[in-house]
């Protein structure tokens, strides 16, 4: 084959390369590990297969309920839509569940949910304690099947499974841009397809308050642009992620983060106002005023009624980034400070907090809150929640409260999937812990903040990354291997679009609509070569709003590009499989017609006009890459100074254009790494 | 450039191929053709655009009514779907819409849908006499909206326009395979997209009975597999099409096609049974028994309860496809017809179809039926459906009937868009009719038989080409040009995306699903090279009932290849574009690698295994268009008979393979035939 590269290029390459060698283009190489994510705790492959045809169907055994009946009905359609089968039972059930009790009907934290699948070749025995367990093993089923000799087909196999952690969440933030309820329902089933149990519902803030009060109408009529949930939605929302074992933790986000509140109820804060909907993003002076009793009395009712609708007993109140402006500024406060010793506005807050900790004691709720809660004389039952670290996460265990832990899951960062994987919770601080601390860590979180997302881009931005995480609460704690993460993350990723997820499917619609008139196929290969930034990227690019345009190409741009971590491995590969130049070499050349190509979509499209220097700087990539590719290929020394010039060249175009990254450079890269270590060895024989 | 083949090559190109021309490489050289479908009266551009922004908002001037203001949210909601602007109204209305009337609520046979639409670089004005009118103007508008140097924006432009015909429908099928109710409303939204007014549901055959009736409940209850819509949800979509400007129209087959009734109901039949509903398809002998009178007794409670669920005064009662098997072999009802003096089933069916159409009347509907009702002594309201061709009509028509043509809007045959942009109900035995008499043809209706789609692929069969048949009903007689036809329909079928079809993205999905664990994209190149086969290849091939998987290779194959139809412009323009020959390599690269790529996916997979050879033939193609480029671009003669060879070879791969047809073949013949052509002048030159 022409564009092989010979056996005898391998030892030129490093050590960080061959670390990346064993997932060689994709899951070819990986053909035993089974697509599972999060993995199993404990997996027995046996020789042979269960056919998956349309007469497929799965039968209770043994104890029954209305959400188990639910859960087998939906599996059958998810089965019918993964597979294409018009499935339409018939013959003998292939599947039997079997549970031995009910288990609490709304999941409950530390509830058992673990379950056993075996897979014969003629049948299969799900058997769980509960019904939740049940729920997670269905989803396993349902990932284990794929197209085999004779049709689908599902490996023979052992599993007995287990979660590693009882809390396993994904924060959604829903006020900063609005996400409608079809948004919520189809994360809710997507996280139920990685098994994860808590929906962190981030319901106000202060660019919109979104849930319906009847007791306080004004919240929402005043302080959600008509963009809320109703008592109904929200109760069809808890019961749709209570049939999917999944708990629903209200949060609403006080005394700071409150401006949409004070729209309509300007009285809680404490300045006088008139307040409105916040537009910027960032932390905002208004702040509840935690002087007035007329406070705690509004908070009493508000409180009462959200804890009759939200059925978990645990309830988020924030906390977090308060500023003290307000508090400062008004003399009312500060006597009130004064009167009750209560020296700092940190002090204040503790105050407040305590008294918000006996309003939800009263209504049977635990406290949650971010690391900023955590004060002296706060209540041993409450919870904190960590964007802080795993050193805040100890420090509160270590005083004898419950953590979980969300820094290092800050999804909007758009981080690759190998940074989130990477972090543990009992990592840090967390592992000198005595047992009985270390079992005070419920789990953890990951966090959706919605500065720069909406209800089009969201699941882009969650999924499959959030997969990754998922597996890092559920799996073992020594499963931690970045390749085999990454040898299933793409394939568990297209399954989940059959959960009715659109992180893949909206990304060709919005490309069309950048490229006009024109087919958007160019426009395509450069968002495969491009990541988009995250959070801090796109903060420091311009002053967004929440009714800034989320249509751009940066948004089109996934946080991480399967293609280019494929082409990666591809360079890792290159003395070891024949068809890694080949499609090297095919993806470069496409990279380096790029700017040519995307010539009449540019034309005249104010919308693309800021990618011209991307397509640009992707030829460049394209094109130094192919030389790269020649000199390997030959085993030609380029000429003195060539590599160090084309490295300075892949510093230039690996600055951010229009907020995006161009990870087309990462392969190019590892190329000219490669031909160093070449032209290294060429001297070393010629010194010889 | 490399690849660009000399102006001088131009002259050998054929007329065929020069005919091709004018759209070279599609929409680049049509940028004065707006993108619209169908396409308008009269269009008259100006200078100028008018920006849309997020403060973008429509507002009505003069007459209002709850379906006009419904139809301006639905149609702020598009815009921010189809731009991904944040609509956010603000500043004064950029589009004042104003209606004389009301018109009908709910829509009727040729109400005036004539609109007129002014749009100037700083306000848009949308008249029309009626709300129908004025949702056909917003339709437009909504099309005209693209990317601009400064964003997104409508060009200036004065328009006036009213449809053809007043009758303009899609039948769809939902018998045959069952399609939820989220299928039939987004395609009602893409209808009234593209105009058409007359939804015909086919709601019962063979194969199910899908709609609930109260009076007789084991229709549903034995004859649909639990697969029906609630008359809530009849309610639904009727109110839904009204909502749209769009008529629906049921049609309950009788008294052939109707084994799904008698599963309940054996009394009906003209023989004792049991029956079961219908797997297999095709034409079958279970036929109501018209020599009963509990028949009518039925027909008439039944005719009854559906004429108060559908409003429209017209009511479809098929009468197609009628074996006479079981009426002769009854004794009962040939002693029926000798009493009666009834010669024929051709009389017996006549007598049925009056005593319907005495029910019907009982019940204030007009009846509808196929050519095979138009038998002497119909009434003279009734309207026939002709699905045998022009000649019918003219012979309803000039028998004082009114008519309508589905002959050449069949989308099951999966013809080319062309094919039907071609068939005019006013062509053959219609062109010769009196004005008096061509009134008399309302129109047409396109017809999805629902064989070999389902839920997941009906989409794909109906769309575009759906609205290529559009145009032909609602465009002014000239409008005929195959070429601006294609040069519009890539870019209205990406538009039409945003009404919620999945004519284009479940493609992805159905591939990935057949690629298993393998990324998709060397699927995608063979199925962008190919093309499902229709209805009668489907059923030459094998033996397919309604339990049939339609998760094939064909099914996620489209009906025709956009892709390949460029190709076939970039041949026809390697005279004068200089990116023609450069598209056609990269192509033909691609597709020459194609076998090669597809061997990991079909490795195993029993699913992929029939679409072997398919690879292997694009391969083939890919390299036989390679070296046709190659004598073309060196100005080579090819070494004697080698174009024969080749065209043998091509007309060896261009068999069918697994139901698919490789429409690639087509630009590539194109090449040889180009070479033929400069072979041919290298002669001529050499006689000299």
């Amino acid at each position: 084959m022409q564009n092989q590269i010979p056996a005898r290029f391998w030892p030129h390459f490093s050590n960080r390369l061959r670390l990346l060698l064993l997932p060689v283009l994709a899951a070819t190489a990986w053909s035993a590990t089974l697509p599972l994510m999060p993995e199993p705790v404990k997996v027995v492959q046996q020789p042979g297969y269960l056919a998956i045809d349309s007469g497929f169907h799965a039968a209770i055994g043994g104890y029954s309920d209305a959400r188990l009946q639910a859960a087998l009905a939906r599996f059958e359609s998810q089965i019918a839509r993964q597979t294409g089968l018009p499935i339409s039972p018939s013959g003998d059930a292939k599947l039997q569940v079997t549970c031995q009790e009910g288990g609490s009907e709304y999941p409950t934290l530390g509830e058992d949910e673990s379950y056993q699948l075996d897979v014969s070749a003629s049948d299969a025995k799900l058997q769980a304690r509960t019904v939740t367990g049940a729920l997670r093993g269905l989803e396993t089923f349902a990932q284990l099947i794929a197209p085999g000799p004779d049709g689908f087909q599902i490996p023979a196999v052992h599993i007995e499974d287990r979660p590693r952690f009882p809390w396993r969440g994904l924060m959604m933030d829903v006020s900063r841009h609005w996400m409608p309820l079809a948004v919520v329902e189809r994360n809710l089933d997507a996280m139920a397809a990685v098994k994860l149990n808590v929906f962190h519902w981030h319901l106000s803030d202060d660019q919109g308050f979104r849930v319906e009060s009847k007791v306080y109408p004004r919240l929402q009529q005043e302080g959600s642009d008509g963009h809320y949930y109703t008592q109904a939605q929200v109760r069809e929302v808890v019961n749709y992620a209570r049939d999917r074992g999944i708990r629903v933790i209200p949060e609403f986000d006080m005394p700071g983060h409150t401006s949409s509140w004070f729209v309509g109820y300007p009285a809680l804060a404490s300045a006088p106002g008139p307040y409105a909907i916040e537009r910027h993003f960032g932390v905002f002076e208004p702040v509840m005023d935690p002087t007035r009793e007329e406070t705690y009395t509004f908070l009493d009712g508000f409180i009462g009624e959200m804890a009759s609708l939200f059925p978990d007993p645990y309830f988020h109140i924030g906390g977090d980034e308060v500023k003290d402006d307000q508090w400062k500024h008004s003399a009312a406060i500060q006597a009130f400070m004064r009167a009750h010793h209560i020296a700092t506005s940190r002090d204040l807050q503790a105050y407040f907090n305590h008294r918000v900790q006996e309003l939800l004691k009263k209504h049977g709720k635990i406290m949650i809150g971010w690391d900023e809660v955590l004060v002296p004389g706060l209540a041993s039952e409450t919870v904190i929640q960590s964007w802080r670290g795993q050193k805040s996460v100890a420090e509160a265990v270590s005083k004898g409260y419950r953590s979980l832990l969300s820094w290092g899951y800050y999804l909007d960062h758009l981080q690759p999937a190998s940074y989130h994987y990477a972090v543990d919770p009992m990592q840090g601080d967390s592992a000198s812990l005595t047992p009985e601390q270390a079992s005070r860590i419920l789990g953890g979180e990951a966090c959706m903040w919605a500065e720069y997302v909406d209800a089009e881009t969201v699941d882009s931005r969650i999924w499959p990354r959030m997969a990754a995480i998922a597996e890092r609460f559920w799996s073992p704690r020594d499963v931690t291997s970045v390749d085999s993460m990454y040898s299933r993350l793409p394939e568990v990723s297209r399954w989940l679009e059959w959960t009715g997820l659109r992180h893949r499917s909206n990304e060709g619609p919005m490309l069309d609509r950048l490229a006009g008139g024109e087919p958007s196929a160019p426009l395509r290969v450069l968002a495969d070569a491009s990541e988009a930034l995250g959070f801090s990227g796109r903060r420091k690019a311009q002053k967004y709003t929440s009714l800034t345009p989320l249509n751009r190409f940066v948004d089109a741009a996934h946080p991480e590009s399967p293609s280019v971590r494929r082409l990666e491995n591809a360079v890792a590969a290159l003395g070891t499989n024949p068809l890694a130049a080949a499609e090297l070499r095919a993806t470069m050349v496409v990279w380096a017609q790029s700017a040519a190509r995307l010539q009449p979509l540019l034309a005249n499209n104010g919308l693309l006009a800021e990618v011209a220097p991307l397509a640009q700087n992707l030829a460049t990539a394209g094109k130094i890459g192919l030389r790269a590719l020649d000199y390997l290929e030959h085993r030609q020394t380029p000429p003195a100074g060539w590599v160090n010039r084309e490295q300075q060249e892949l510093d230039r175009i690996d600055q951010p254009v229009a907020e995006v990254r161009l990870a087309a450079v990462r392969p190019v890269r590892m190329l000219l790494q490669a031909l160093n270590g070449q032209s290294a060895a060429a001297r070393r024989r010629d010194a010889r």
